[in-house]
Parts: C-alpha cells; sequence; structure tokens
C-alpha cells in the first residue's frame, strides 16, 4: 500500500484514533464508527470518539477530553469531518476554531454529496490537510457503514454453526448445543453490533428462538426480524410474545388482515415485500429495512433462506462457527440447504478469510467475492 | 510434564533426533519412527534414522555416520534400543561396542515382551542409562505404532474434505474439486505416510477414484482397500485396473466365488471378513489388515461408511479440510451420514485440536476422545 507522506508517528496515532472508534460498536448504527486523537509535540493531549447514535461527534468528543490548549495541534481523525447540520453542528467549525493546525484523515466522506467538502473547508482556513491513511483498514473496519451510505441497504452478515461433519442439528432434530459457550457468548456479541437478526418462519417452528442479546453489559437490542410469507408466525411464539420488549418486524407478502391485526395487537411491525416465486422478494425487503434506518443484519438461517440470500447474491460476509464433534445423519440439517448450486464451480466463494479458536471451537470468517 | 534431571541440551538432542525419526515417515511402517544422534562434548558427531522398513536401525545408521571416535560419548534415541535379533542383529550390542558411556532414551519399547530389557542389557554393562525424555512428544510421533503394536489394529484416520456449508459434493453429485490444489497435494502426502487407504463401494461408484499417491518424490504406495459386502466392484473400475501395479484389496463377506475368481484373475487381493447386520464387520475387517501387516489406514468414505466407522469407535483422529465456499442444497451429500447419532450430546468429540491454513482452504484435526 502507498505510504504517501505519512510516518510512522501518523499511522500509530491513526492506529490509536481507530482503536477509540471501534469502542462506538453497537451504539452508533447507522452512523460510522470514527476516532479522534488530538497531538501536541508528539504528545496525545485529548481523545474522543463518536459513543453513540446522536451523540457529540468524535473530535468534538476529543477536544472535550483535551488537557491542554489545542492552538498549533494536531487532529487524526478516522473519517472527514462533517460541514453541515445534521443532529450536532459542522465538526470543521470547531477544528478551525480550536486553532488545529494539521488535521490528518483517515476515509473522506464516502456520500458523494459531501465527500471532500470537509476537507476543503479546513485547507480553506489555511489547515494543513493529509488525507487516506491506514485506508485499508479504516474500510475494513466501517464496512457496514459504506455500504449502508451508498447503498441504502444493510450489511449482510450470515452466520452458522454446524459440526465438522457439517450438520447444526442431529437427524432427530437435537441442536443443543452444537458449539460451546465461548462461542455461544461470541454470537450475543455480535448481536449487539448488527441493527438486525434475521431468520426464516422455518427457524421459528423449529426452535422457538429468542434472538435477543444475553449479554451482561449495556448494549443495544437489535432488531428481530422474521421472514415469513403469510406473516402466520405463531402468537405464542417466544418472539411474539415478547416484542413489546425487544422490537420484531415480521415481513411477508401474502397475508390475511386478521393476521396481521393480531401481530400488530401485540406490539409487532408487519412490513409488507414484493413478491418473488411466491415468497418474500428478498432484495426488497433489504431495501425496506434500510429505510428503516437498518444498516445492518445478522442472519442466523435456516438453510433454505439461507440458501436464498446466497442465491440471490445478497450475502456480504459469512461467520462459519464449527464445532469439533461429528454427529452423522444423512436427514440432519446442514447450514446451507434449498436446491443448492449444481457444480462445485458455482459456489459462493469467500475471500479475506480468518480462522480463530474460540474455547473449544472454530470461527472461520470471511467476505463473498463478488 | 516432569522433567526428572534432564537438561535443556538433553531435550535439545532429543528433538534433533526426533526431527530424524520423522524422515522415516511413511517408509518403515509398520516398524516405528526412531532416530538417534550421538554426542561428544556437547557437539553432534553422528545423526541417523530408521529410513525404510528392514533397513538398519536408527542407532546403527548414526555410527555409521560418525565423525570422530565414539567412545565416551552419549547416545539420543527416541525408542528404547532392542536387545533382540530380528531382520537386524540387537541395537545393544552395537552400543556396548562402540564405548558409548550415556544412552538418553525418549520412549521404553512398548512391545511389553521387550519393554525394558534393552535398557537393562546397557545398564548391566555400566552404561548411565535415563529414560523418559520429551516423551508426550515421541508418544504422538508414534501414535500409529505404540497402537499397532499393542493391539495388531491399523490407526484409523478419517480424512474428510467439505465446503463452509458442510458439503462434499453439490446436490447434482459435482465434487470436482472441492478443495483447492494445495489441500489435495497435502492428502497425497498423507497417502504415502499410511498402509492403507480405505473406502465403501459406494465411493467407487460415484467417483471411480485411482486412491493411489501421486507425489513426484520416490515414497511407497499405499494398499487400496475397498469394503465391499459381495465384493462386486466393477472389472472396469479404475481401482480394478490398476490392481497389478497399486496393491488392492477387497474386502466382502458375501460374494459369489466366481465375483472373487475374476477379481483375483485381474491381481486383487480378496479379504473375507465377518459379517455385522448383513454388511462387512469392520472391526473383524481391520484385525484382519492388521494381521497383513497394515499398520494404518486412511479412511476416505463416503458417508455411510464414515458414519459406521464412528458408530463403532473405530476412528483414532480426524482430519477435517474445510474449503472456504458455500454450495448449498438439501439433497446434497456430507462427510458422514448414515442413520447419525440422536442427541447432539452423543456426537463424537475431537480433543488435541490444530488449525492450520492450506492454501486457500483450512484443515481441522483432532483425536477422537475415547
Amino acid at each position: 500500500m502507498e505510504k504517501q507522506n505519512f510516518s510512522a508517528e501518523d499511522c500509530r496515532f491513526m492506529r490509536r484514533a481507530m482503536e477509540l472508534a471501534d469502542r462506538g460498536k453497537g451504539f452508533v448504527n447507522p452512523n460510522p464508527l470514527v476516532g479522534a486523537v488530538v497531538v501536541k509535540e508528539g504528545r496525545i493531549i485529548g481523545e474522543g470518539w463518536h459513543e453513540f447514535y446522536g451523540g457529540l461527534h468524535a473530535e468534538r468528543n476529543a477536544f472535550k477530553n483535551c488537557t491542554e490548549d489545542t492552538r498549533g495541534a494536531a487532529l487524526y481523525v478516522t473519517l472527514e469531518p462533517c460541514c453541515h447540520y445534521g443532529k450536532t453542528p459542522p465538526c470543521t467549525d470547531i477544528v478551525i476554531e480550536k486553532g488545529i493546525a494539521r488535521v490528518v484523515v483517515g476515509l473522506t466522506d464516502p456520500n458523494p454529496l459531501v465527500a471532500g467538502k470537509g476537507i476543503e473547508k479546513l485547507r480553506n482556513a489555511g489547515i494543513e490537510v493529509v488525507v487516506g491513511i491506514e485506508q485499508e483498514l479504516l474500510r475494513e473496519q466501517n464496512r457496514i457503514f459504506l455500504k449502508y451510505i451508498t447503498t441504502k441497504q444493510p450489511w449482510v452478515a450470515l452466520k452458522t454453526a454446524m459440526t465438522l461433519d457439517g450438520k447444526i442439528a442431529t437427524a432427530e432434530g437435537d441442536s443443543k448445543w452444537v458449539t460451546a459457550e465461548a462461542a455461544r457468548l461470541r454470537v450475543h456479541q455480535m448481536r449487539s453490533e448488527y441493527r438486525g437478526i434475521l431468520v426464516g418462519a422455518g427457524t421459528v417452528r423449529a426452535d422457538d428462538p429468542l434472538l435477543n442479546c444475553r449479554l451482561e453489559d449495556k448494549h443495544r437490542q437489535p432488531v428481530r426480524i422474521v421472514v415469513c410469507t403469510k406473516a402466520d408466525i405463531a402468537l405464542d411464539s417466544q418472539l411474539v410474545r415478547t416484542a413489546r420488549e425487544y422490537p420484531l418486524i415480521v415481513a411477508y407478502t401474502a397475508a390475511e388482515e386478521e393476521v396481521l391485526e393480531e401481530l400488530r395487537k401485540a406490539g409487532v411491525r408487519t412490513l409488507l415485500c414484493a413478491r418473488k416465486e411466491g415468497k418474500v422478494a428478498l432484495k426488497d425487503m433489504l431495501n425496506k429495512l434500510g429505510g428503516l434506518g437498518i444498516d445492518s443484519v445478522l442472519l442466523e438461517g435456516g438453510g433454505e433462506l439461507n440458501y436464498t440470500f446466497l442465491q440471490e447474491n445478497l450475502v456480504d460476509e459469512v461467520f462459519a462457527f464449527i464445532a469439533p464433534k461429528l454427529i452423522g445423519g444423512r436427514e440432519a440439517k446442514t447450514p446451507v440447504e434449498g436446491k443448492g448450486f449444481g457444480r462445485m464451480s458455482d459456489a459462493v466463494v469467500l475471500q479475506d478469510l480468518q480462522a480463530e479458536k474460540i474455547g473449544m471451537d472454530f470461527l472461520i470468517r470471511g467476505k463473498v467475492k463478488k
């Protein structure tokens, strides 16, 4: 990667800003993760990050925390400072006001209507601005935001959990548990980082899941979304019974009004979607979820829904948990079913692969090669 | 692990002997892997290993390669020197003859009829002998030999290759290729290290495999073994057609004499086994293969045979190759099928887990918890 005129020190401070940005995970969506560091004579004098949706931007938090006068200091910020009025006034104003001499920017604002204007405003005020440091890492960190801001569709991460012989349950349907506690805890961590958790109606019938995030720390609860052609999800399912506690959306395409009315009475949000081959058109559903501010969904199956998502090329990333056990069973369910692709060469291929041991289990993850 | 009176130097030389032993992999079965190092005043003056079945023992090769007089030197050897006449004279004799002052032994001979006698003979000759250094690592290295010498049954390693959604082929049966070249090369490497490659008749019908080891380096070819109740494997299959070039055993339990005669004429060895539920009794088959000097088999499926092996608790180790791709298909074959275990808690669980990236693919391996 080209380094331009970035010093090792620049990289170090930008990575620190990136670390800070990460603390907003699960709290700022659909806003980006942003971190900022104020540096004077090689020392950090202030740090901040965008902490929660609607809260102060990273730059303002960093200035707020400064322990010294900021005049002549450098500001490191992972994303181009905004120059428009949103929920807060433009950050460019405060940067100028604080007498900052040099601004090091990671990513330019990907919104084509804004991109570069914040930087221009700073330069016009006589501030030295350098752009593009640690771009690759920052794009990875904000991949959800970068997709959402440009397409208005949520980032879709498919999460599966299977045995080492490819089963998500035994032939008799026992699925408790495939993975051990550490991996299941990680799934709850992931649920807190996505705005939506998505399952099919078959999974609701088979497992009656709650799909909330059961972590002790404070976090946001994801919106639970069920894809259900006729919206005929059981009123006594755990999902419906908890709909006033944790948001629940039922995405449907051909439901009777009485059925919808019952769901609404229970506190469920019903979402009418276009039809495709008699079922909910997934792409239309994602557009509608995006319109509701849902920038990311964690797709948790089952196999039929997972396959349709893959077949329609709607999955961005895959997290496959693998338990080191073998269960057998030609009738046992697998993570992706449906008709399946005909040729091995038609497979959906992952790239940017990472493998990790989580307790006794393994996690293999990667992004879908588009 | 208890270190007794072993110094860091002792460990270092034993590990070197272990490295040398490893070079015999695939050449010495059903003998153990053995390496030896002769050390004088802290310097290695000779190295050797058991190179091939029927060849010199490691100690003799090490002495043969010595660059200095061995009197007063120390000998490091991964396995207790033999004290009986086999294909070669007892190694204890040459150790005494060479004036060795100290012998450091890794493992004692696991054969209960011999264990300790070699060490005793050396001590009686006034040589200092210490035993048990790096035992855990050495047991792991010689796990095949240690099982075979004590049970006369081959070590069974199950090898599978699947997509990240648990499929070994598409729903249409296309299996070329699940994994990429580097992983397939590794399988050929593995085939050279096992004395037998084992598949079911269904795999022969579906894939018509050759099952030889296609490496450029010199190596031994494994014995190909097909489990086939009626011995009705096609005479024009690749396996039968190459039976004079690479050994082929057909294990059967209820075959017509004419069928067997045709196979024998083609150069196939037929192996009558006991019957269990109308099929070849696998445990009896393994005993018979052990009787033929086959100390290890690589089990390559298909799913029905793999399941029966697991169900009967006959698998020692699992090598699961995983390709980072998704293929879907509720009808697609998976690595282990059969009826399957009913409860997730009945699963065959692996331990001593290792994960490795091989080219674009992953290998997860572990030993079956007994």
